[in-house]
């Protein structure tokens, strides 16, 4: 996917676009600007949900070194109205890539920012820039043997900062990313430079131990949002558990998914099981071990009494709940003995578990992940269907109660059917809520398929809504339409979105749509009010 | 303390003032405007740290019964340019209580308001209206016999909203209360009604089990802040525990602050002890057993020998912690062998604990709030110097770290006796910093200790920031002056707080200089640029 012709931003002419990359070449030097053709092509959605591949094409993109290469930048696209679109690393797969809402937007590319600026073992925090991996912080970690663990998301190649702000999680103690950040530095649209919380403290050596700082509390503003540009972020990391145990839960029944759900709920709200456990569906637990074709070729949903027969042959759950303990080994015994006399309610529940002593590494992917060891497990889904794979997800947020998720897991299982998916997809367990996240696999090369994923997204995301459920983030082709799902009082929240926006970035340069907060130059073009 | 000449708000003559009271009258019925005099009483700082008893008294305060009168008070606000002053029930004693930071502001009082809306015990949340104190809902929850415990903070009668707004602590798991908080109503100053995260999904059922929701997090932004009145809120309740140890470990010498302090973080990061535990100095732990004319009756700080009498005498320590554990008896008895084996090591540490099963309640004061019963055990600390008790508190973040807190400790200490006062403080543990709150006691009749008191706090402020520390919280007196600490990059902070204020509430009229943020009309006034 190379060679297309160079979108232009609407209403920038060749002329204003030529001044601009000029500008922006003088600042970050000609090799630093991809100027189109296949430079781009990294910057194309991967596993765009339309028949289109080429939707979401950005005309360029810049690489900055610096904070002050990232002000300049930002004179520049005010002087001349350009629109910037912000990735850390732009590795968000499966949600856009790091093509641009807005197509035609230059490309703000973060990953040369990649330093590790600071680690702290007694206080258990790092502070990373953008371009920084989870792959890489681990590796530094083991490299200066800090005994700390990162989180690692489903994929380990993503920015610790971009995964976080677009609330990414994981599996480990520490897998709400949300919650284990702690202090930004923030570069906002007119070039100011702002530290949060503690970090406004000159001489201060506490931005990243205390959250909230005195006043207004900011950093969650710049989560999902296009409020300004991120370049510094402090993370609570967890300090490596002298044993853990993990563990997995098979149930055989559909309907054990219920059982399943309440049973962990009063896991985790209790503090027994204190990481966010995982409960993956039939589909992707088989997918780690074989590939569908052994049990079906056909083009639609895989039949029943072929699930049933790759449950049997596999050995494996309709579900199985993956979850994991941390800490001395008498505790986590003990533990271990409430989570199984709990889970043995299920009629049929098959437990195996094993404990490992700090430095053992576990072997499967997800154990890894786990056991705070990043991996590209979560890639495996792409070999299910064969072909080129690739996905698109759904991701809808379940209350921590039984009869949601099952409701949840029908409503998904049949629309998906209905478009001829799978239902590929599990839930991960935060508490008082699950991070539903249901993957529509298609190969990339047969774009009709890819456009049949795109309208099963949609016509999901309509059947939560009517629901009273709402998406936790989306793929660029429906932020607008998740962020009208948010609609109480007649969008008030989105009108409070927009009010901060036309505040802190008066020109609407920077990744105008994101999230369906457009500034108001953009409002008025697209005949919003 | 009453009868005082009305001070109005700068700028407003008593035209204007009479017409919007007029107006206040007719939304809110005449009875609910207190007009001036002993009505007007509650709304002064008790404690105030001055020689005027009467500063920042407000000119009125109304009391609201709705979301609907609060829209249609701010209508009248907005076209008189009248400064009102948000208090949830204005419990905020040693930080200004129900007064304004600009004197003449009428204060918006809203524990009319009191309705616990909705309890999920499954789903272990409560989402209440900000005049709900920690009393009301810890008896609503026994009187329902809903096995949920509130956190409850230092004095019990405090507003959950309003506490949790101004980012209170208390000392159970859910110690940290902005932390537990999930989803917010809050009107906007032009009368816009937002709920906040997934409270915006019309049908929804997850507004009090997700944090984030979808887009930019505003709920933090509503925090010690000046954006909005929060009318509701949600927060996570405790699940009450099988059973819990309470324990107590007294340590000899001044010293064994640090060591204190370093073995707590390594168990609160391990997750052994997973609540807020506090360390008290001699002082404050000895006010709840004597009052301090038994060992001293100087005017002075307490003298070291008369210190070391009263540690002596009362068996208490020099430092003392108290910690809490949750949980399966099996699994909290685990882990309070591996805590008295942590701090072992600490020469002389002398350990006391006691093991409840659910329903027990324990006795003392502190330990009752560590068991989620809300008491009013910090005002014993008025008892202290005798007289009519009033103390205001500097309370700086510290580090986890031994060597900070020893640090701060030394600081506080010596400005403290420099001015007069006994050090009364401690530090509350909350994983990767804590926070250190110092009380300046002094007897309310005597309006020069008060106005001493308040110069002590300045010195303490300013020997703080240069020491790179900022405090989390300001009494009214110095909320510029904690703000100004915060000054990295020429105040960027307060620059990015103050856009965003102007967004809000164009005409200045929701809580003028709240934590240092002044509207633009006031800005201007003021002489700020």
């Amino acid at each position: 996917m190379s060679g297309t012709t160079r979108a232009l931003p609407p209403g920038i002419d060749d002329a204003r676009f030529e001044r601009a990359l000029e500008a922006f070449e003088a600042i970050v030097g000609a090799p630093n600007v991809c100027r189109g053709g296949a430079s781009l092509d990294p910057y194309l959605d991967p596993f765009v949900p339309l028949a289109d591949a080429h939707a979401f094409a950005p005309s360029a993109a810049i690489l900055p070194a610096s904070v002050e290469e990232i002000r300049a930048i930002l004179r520049v696209a005010n002087e001349t109205r350009m629109p910037l679109w912000t990735v850390s690393t732009g590795r968000n797969f499966a949600y856009g890539g790091a093509a641009p809402r807005l197509p035609g937007s230059v490309v703000l590319d973060l990953q040369r920012m990649n330093r590790i600026l600071e680690v702290d073992e007694r206080l258990a925090w790092a502070r990373v820039e953008p371009g920084v991996s989870y792959f890489d912080l681990h590796a530094h970690l083991r490299e200066q043997h800090v005994r700390l663990w990162v989180d690692p998301p489903a994929a380990g190649w993503g920015s610790v900062i971009g995964n976080t702000l677009e609330r990414g999680f994981g599996t480990t103690a520490y897998g709400d990313h949300a919650a284990a950040q702690c202090g930004m530095e923030v570069v906002l649209a007119n070039g100011d430079v702002v530290r949060t919380g503690m970090g406004a403290i000159e001489t201060g050596t506490a931005w990243h131990l205390y959250k909230s700082g005195y006043g207004p509390s900011f950093d969650a503003l710049f989560t999902q949002s296009n409020y300004g540009v991120v370049t510094k972020m402090g993370l609570w990391l967890m300090p490596a558990p002298p044993a853990f145990v993990i563990g997995e839960i098979q149930v055989e029944r559909e309907d054990d998914l219920g059982v399943l759900v309440d049973t962990l709920r009063v896991l985790q709200l209790d503090g027994t099981i204190a990481q966010h456990a995982v409960i993956e569906g039939v589909i992707r637990r088989a997918a780690s071990l074989a590939p569908r074709s052994r049990w079906y070729e056909g083009d639609g949903p895989m039949p029943e009494a072929a699930v049933a027969a790759m449950q049997r042959e596999l050995g494996v759950g309709r579900w199985n709940l993956h979850y994991a303990l941390y800490g001395a080994p008498e505790v986590i015994d003990a533990q271990r003995r409430i989570v199984e006399r709990a889970f043995a309610a299920v009629p049929g529940a098959r437990f195996t578990a094993q404990r490992y002593e700090e430095g053992d590494e576990p072997k499967g992917g997800g154990d890894r992940n786990l056991a705070g060891i990043p991996t590209m497990s979560a890639f495996r889904m792409l070999d299910w269907r064969g072909g080129e794979g690739a996905h698109v997800d759904f991701s809808p947020l379940c209350p921590a109660d039984g009869r949601d998720a099952l409701r949840q897991y029908a409503l998904v299982k049949a629309r998906a059917a209905e478009y001829g998916f799978d239902y590929y997809g599990g839930f991960t367990a935060a508490g008082r809520c699950l991070h539903h996240v249901f993957a529509a696999i298609f190969a990339r090369e047969r774009r009709a398929d890819a456009a049949r994923a795109g309208d099963l997204l949609r016509a999901l995301m309509s059947d939560a809504g009517a629901a009273g459920y709402g998406v936790y983030r989306s793929h660029l082709l429906y932020m607008d339409y998740a962020a009208v799902q948010y609609g109480f009082n007649d969008g008030a929240l989105l009108r409070l979105a927009q009010t901060v926006k036309d505040a802190l970035d008066a020109q609407g340069v920077l990744s105008p749509g994101k999230q369906g907060i457009w500034p108001a130059a953009w409002r008025a073009q697209r005949g919003y009010t």
